[in-house]
């Protein structure tokens, strides 16, 4: 899923360049870095992107491995749910039997061996009982950035690995909840990541979202005919219902399960989270490109090669500058980025920018 | 006097385009509006620009109505004590009874009536009697960023006017001594003005900096031989010493005088004395070009027409933005910014910046 709009990056994300085209954290795009931890997990012919008309190009050209088939474009944004549904049609017309992993397009995960480990397990639980699988992070601290999921009872065993049943989804807690949650033992990070048959994604979507389903028939029917995807997604995508798969199918569902999982993983939601990836100067600077720091503590500043950033006499504060926007904002106001990119994106001057 | 760095205003100002050579307040460089303040009082050709060889060219184009001849630029900088000589003595050339002003090029006064008023006051005085007058602002807040002047006993009246004898000047003082000087009424504020015959000041500086008034004889010398202004003062000007006109004569004078004035008078000396002179939005905020700022107060966010600062959730900071480079720095420590330039300046890599 490679779709996002990444607006917590602005200025150095837009619309046409979100942060799974950028190279956020690593020296490639987020998006290559994803499709690369896949390597020796799946062939590259059955990887499939699924992005928007505005990103395709740049989609593409970043996943110059994978068959240009495999990039298939949205002509509207209507969220996780209807994503999820594209990847079931396309999977199931290749192959009926066939299981997937759903994955996010920008996320960081250094440990590739112990990522593929997690996968293979899904996919074996997946494939032995008709279950919709999550990869869930063990907590390494009490994240109030994340979700979290509740597991239950073990329910499965692959490999020696446990795989729970899930008793719920909870929202990003404070930090006390959060310390609870850690200290239970019994949460894990959601990270968006699942795994499940064509059937199972098939029956869940017909019970919890009817309506959806309905418009993935057509289709599928369409599909079946020869029709060309991206025309048929013309026809079919602006009538479906605009959900997410949490709340459509996962929330609802109860043959949810859970695989724990060590490797390491971060969303890299914000600046901030950024920031936790690059080694930071004696006085908690971060900086890249073009930067001074002059007095100043914990301070987070991104510019280019050739234009100069100066940093005096501050503290905890975000500097990000591009050739055509630059952003101040303090480290505990990150989230206040997307507001204003919102706001920009209503001002008919600096909507360009967005 | 127009040879200035303006290091304070950095990124806008740089070695080559200073503070004078800016719009920092109003539409033209500060330098012509010094220039056209003197419209009416002074023709054009009595009008001398003295700068320094790299602002050369660029203060020519800024000061077009005056003859090409009047701006005369410093091969290497030696302070004020040897401009106001270069000054003296290119005057006494021309007219060895004239009385001169010497005026900082970068300063604010709105009130073109009441400084010439004051200006003619200086040169009756200065006419009349053998003194060194300077101008004193009548002090209208307790400002700790301007050097005071003590008056001393009413010396003369002109127009109704009092010309006060200089009891001595006093630097930059606190807030507590800057409200004593305030409540007493004896004290105004340095504005860096003086008006002078040529042979009053002439033998200031004989008495007071005999070194100085050596190397001026050569220039003198030079100049009634018919030599070229900027020849000559490659040869002399080197071997000048480096000295300011308060340090070498002012404060060692006895014939010093005081003309008080009540025109406006800012020497916008920072950035947030530049804000002063914009408007500011409810919150406090003063911006100048493609600016946005969200819920933040008292900031100053200066950039182009083209590239968007976007300033977010901050309080009281400075941002400027120019093409090459970017300031971002709190309003209660602008002075920092000259410390910072300094450092860019011994950077091998920025000093192409400054």
């Amino acid at each position: 899923m490679a779709g996002g709009r990444g607006e917590r990056f602005w200025p150095q994300s837009r619309l046409q360049r979100p942060k799974h085209l950028l190279s956020i954290v690593g020296d490639k795009p987020m998006l290559a870095q994803t499709v690369e931890r896949l390597e020796g997990f799946l062939p590259p012919e059955n990887i499939l992107v699924i992005t928007n008309r505005e990103q395709r190009d740049a989609v593409l050209s970043v996943c110059s491995m994978l068959p240009p088939g495999n990039v298939v474009s949205e002509p509207v944004g209507r969220d996780t749910a209807a994503a999820v549904g594209l990847a079931k049609v396309i999977v199931a017309h290749r192959d009926p039997d066939a299981a997937l992993v759903m994955l996010p397009a920008d996320h960081v995960i250094n440990d590739r061996t112990g990522f593929q480990t997690v996968l293979d397990a899904a996919f074996q639980a997946a494939e032995k009982e008709p279950v919709l699988a999550t990869i869930g992070i063990s907590p390494t601290e009490p994240a109030t950035g994340y979700g979290y999921i509740h597991r239950g009872e073990e329910f499965l065993e692959i490999d020696g690995r446990p795989v729970f049943r899930v008793r719920g989804f909870v929202e990003k807690p404070n930090l006390q909840t959060a310390k609870q949650y850690l200290d239970s033992g019994e949460y894990l990070w959601n990270a968006g990541m699942f795994v499940w048959t064509v059937e199972a994604i098939g029956r869940a979507l017909e019970e919890h979202t009817p309506g959806l389903h309905h418009g993935l028939r057509e289709l599928e029917t369409g599909l079946g005919a020869g029709k060309p995807v991206e025309e048929l997604l013309d026809e079919v995508y602006p009538s479906l219902d605009r959900i997410s798969i949490d709340y459509a199918v996962m929330e609802k569902a109860e043959n949810v399960v859970t695989v724990e999982s060590e490797f390491d993983w971060d969303d890299v939601g914000s600046w901030p989270a950024v920031a936790r990836h690059f080694k930071a100067d004696s006085h908690g600077n971060t900086a890249r490109g073009a930067t001074v720091i002059e007095g100043g503590n914990d301070n987070i500043v991104i510019s280019d090669k050739d234009h100069l950033v100066a940093v005096c006499g501050v503290d905890d504060l975000i500097v990000v500058h591009t050739d055509d926007a630059t952003l101040v904002c303090p480290r505990d106001k990150a989230e206040q980025i997307k507001t204003l990119v919102g706001k920009l994106g209503d001002d008919p001057v600096w909507k360009k920018l967005v």
